[in-house]
């Protein structure tokens, strides 16, 4: 972030005190959340319902996450009647899950037939065996057999994200004809900006965005009007790539379409934000070893889910050990080796790490690939070039004044310029070869890189103590 | 991510598949790219220029990013005739600074007036004082206004987001008159999905929604369809929590309005998706210790910006050494206390970072607050409990067993019952102390968590050896 321009001192200070304030115009203020609270509490059923039902379905879910097993029942219990539909959508998982079992099969495939597919589909494709095939059944026909069609892509997929319900014109239509047809028709959606227009075989053949229908003469044909250089997404892509196309094209709304062209949904942008968030936060989450985090999960599962990560950082830490073990006798004659020899590891792993993340990153934004892929490795290590010998100087110089051993000062030194550079080259082709084995790098690179570091971190530095200073 | 479902093994061996293949519908496909250096290397200005200009604006810039300084000079000197302004909004920082400079000022200027307020201002914001005043003297004096006017906003606030080019009606009208000035008025913007009615002092009184418009009646007045019950931002709000809006509420477009309720300007979706993205990449540098990272920033730009982080690993690292000076008499009778003290440390610094991890998103989200943090740090500390006793029978027993020495098994498994414990609380109370100071969690936690969870690692497990041991 600059911190320079006319605003910059004034910007850094009121984003601070900003971060201290309450959220402006977030519904579910801490007096909303005291007083529903209270009224749970004081065990006032009609008190909570009138709390709860001024608000937005995403804030519902927020208030839903932060109370806890017998707070959720008495919210669920006391709206259950009028339960919004949407607030299932927001809900993170395991909080949904249980939901979901406090509402029962009926109410929830009562809620799902209120939403669009995509969003139904987005449940649905979460719920037990069981459950959903009850809340299938309770379906009515029409969408069921659009929400099953849905179900049969990959998860993950265009397939999954898109709606069913997409506002389609036949291309014969003139501006005058469609505007006046809209006005009558019931069956469109409740909000779109854009209109498909299809031929007699359903095939798309054109998009129009409302702004341009509103802005054109009424005896114009939707055809000679229409765009028709645009990204017509295929039901099986991965919705990763969908977001990209989305964030790369800055896209609103892109079509849906199979091999033969049909039109089978459409996918918009407020389903992308989300996948954006998602897909980043997964990231975020792998890198920091925490995979599926869930801060609303109960502990036995967050423990369980982080155990794997760490079961990785163990088998590394004693594989560092065994090659710590190889130096016992060099130790024994200096102790000083094992006072430093954690630094060494430290600045490896650190200055490794730190590759690791951007590399990641450009992976999954696609900056990085197989074209760039030489000289990114080649500046990581003029990187590790540069920081290795700042550190080394910095480092050799203290140790060596600290135990007024030049020797140690120097070996120190030499350990840590050689550790910067594979830090550098490690961090690069370890993510890199992951993506080209078809793995994730944000899971494995971080377990893989800090292994290696460590190993020639402590081997390096006990390594050359040996050989120069015994 | 769920791997059972029916589509469960079939999506994820697709998902590897996808990640080797090229992207599909990505117009700068490595074809595409090979041709351009092919012809940059020939030395084909012509030829260059045919290949570039089909791409859209952000595959350009893609290109051009990815290509070296002199080869960027020639693409830009072959198409600085026909230069498509949206190249410039869609170019990282630092290769943005160089085509900025390889342009020069009127070339700068004359792209930046044909783009819309918003995307001027992200752009003028971060050139240099003597570049920005000359570009903003070539601006139509109109234009100039209103860019000028966005910049007295503070940084990263709604004011910089916003767009000036509002479609605005006034309160009288009719949905008819409405669609007929819209036929004919020049002045709207290309594309827009909402109608802002003002009254006549210029006050946001509705919104009406384009797909409403169009399916109302054209006698019915539009203050009687429009929306009234919408988020109204106010231009200083910081650019973060915007982004929570529209992802809470799901918003595609949102009105920019000052404290007396004038119309200032629109926040639309797509920006807000850059602006959700810059967010989530930049808690993930910023926890990786990578700061402001680019990957197209030069080897000494990116070392000095790395090399923070590492002095705070570094200043860790000599905290810990000092801590284990304490102990070289206990390491003198026992080596093996040198073989294994590493893996206290890293098991307590991994587990706290895991937690680190989680607490800094979930206060991103707001999922976190003073409300629930109490049952958060509970949580965190019966994860830490139950993960510390997992660990220590497995490490106690295997050191045992290695060095056939049962107290250096029970030391161990003392020590890392304890640090597993200290990185549940501190991995928790850090991010959250951070934030109620003000300071960004994602940035100084991370240094913060490993220094205590290393001096503690190192203290407790030879602290504990020569209390028992010796």
């Amino acid at each position: 972030l600059a911190e320079t321009g006319p605003a910059g001192v004034g910007a850094s200070e009121t984003s601070a005190a900003r971060r201290r304030a309450p959220i402006a115009l977030y519904g579910l203020t801490p007096t909303v959340e005291a007083a529903v609270r209270a009224a749970i509490a004081a065990d006032r059923p009609g008190q909570i319902r009138s709390l709860v039902q001024p608000l937005h379905s995403a804030d519902v879910a927020d208030l839903l996450e932060r109370l806890d097993d017998a707070q959720r029942r008495r919210v669920i219990d006391a709206i259950r009647r009028h339960f919004d539909p949407e607030i299932l959508s927001h809900l993170d998982d395991s909080v949904r899950e249980e939901v979901i079992e406090l509402l029962g099969a009926q109410d929830v495939a009562a809620a799902v037939s209120e939403l669009e597919t995509d969003d139904a589909v987005d449940l649905i494709e979460d719920l037990d065996d069981d459950i959903r095939r009850r809340v299938l059944a309770a379906l009515p026909a029409a969408e069921r057999v659009l929400v099953e069609q849905s179900l049969t892509y990959p998860e993950e997929s265009a397939g999954r994200l898109m709606r069913r319900e997409v506002a389609a014109i036949p291309q014969g239509w003139t501006v005058g004809q469609t505007i006046d047809v809209m006005r009558t028709d019931q069956a469109l959606p409740d909000d779109f900006n854009e209109l498909c227009v299809v031929n007699g075989e359903g095939r798309l053949v054109g998009m129009v965005a409302l702004s341009r229908l509103l802005r054109a003469n009424r005896p114009v044909r939707v055809t000679d009007m229409m765009a028709t250089d645009f990204k017509r997404i295929p039901p099986t892509m991965d919705r990763e790539e969908v977001a990209f196309l989305f964030r790369q094209y800055g896209l609103v709304t892109a079509p849906v379409v199979d091999d033969a062209g049909a039109l089978l949904g459409v996918i918009t942008v407020d389903d992308v934000v989300t996948v954006i968030e998602e897909e980043s936060e997964e990231d975020l989450m792998r890198l920091g070893g925490v995979g599926d985090a869930d801060i609303h999960a109960s502990p036995y599962q967050t423990a369980g889910r982080r155990i794997r990560w760490l079961v990785a950082t163990f088998v590394n830490a004693v594989i560092a050990s065994t090659v710590i073990s190889q130096f016992e006798a060099s130790i024994q004659q200096i102790v000083t080796l094992a006072v430093l020899m954690p630094i060494v590891a430290a600045m490896g792993g650190n200055a490794g790490m730190q590759v690791v993340t951007v590399v990641v990153r450009a992976l999954a934004t696609k900056e990085l690939s197989s074209a760039n892929a030489l000289r990114v490795i080649g500046k990581e290590l003029a990187v590790g070039a540069i920081n290795g010998v700042v550190f080394a100087v910095l480092l050799g110089t203290l140790a060596g004044l600290w135990f007024a051993n030049p020797g140690i000062g120097l070996v120190l030194a030499g350990a840590m310029v050689f550790n910067m550079l594979w830090a550098g080259l490690a961090g690069t082709l370890i993510p890199l070869s992951l993506a080209r084995l078809g793995m994730d790098p944000a899971i494995g690179a971080g377990p893989f890189l800090t292994t290696t570091t460590d190993v020639l971190g402590f081997f390096s530095f006990l390594g050359l103590a040996t050989l120069f200073l015994l």
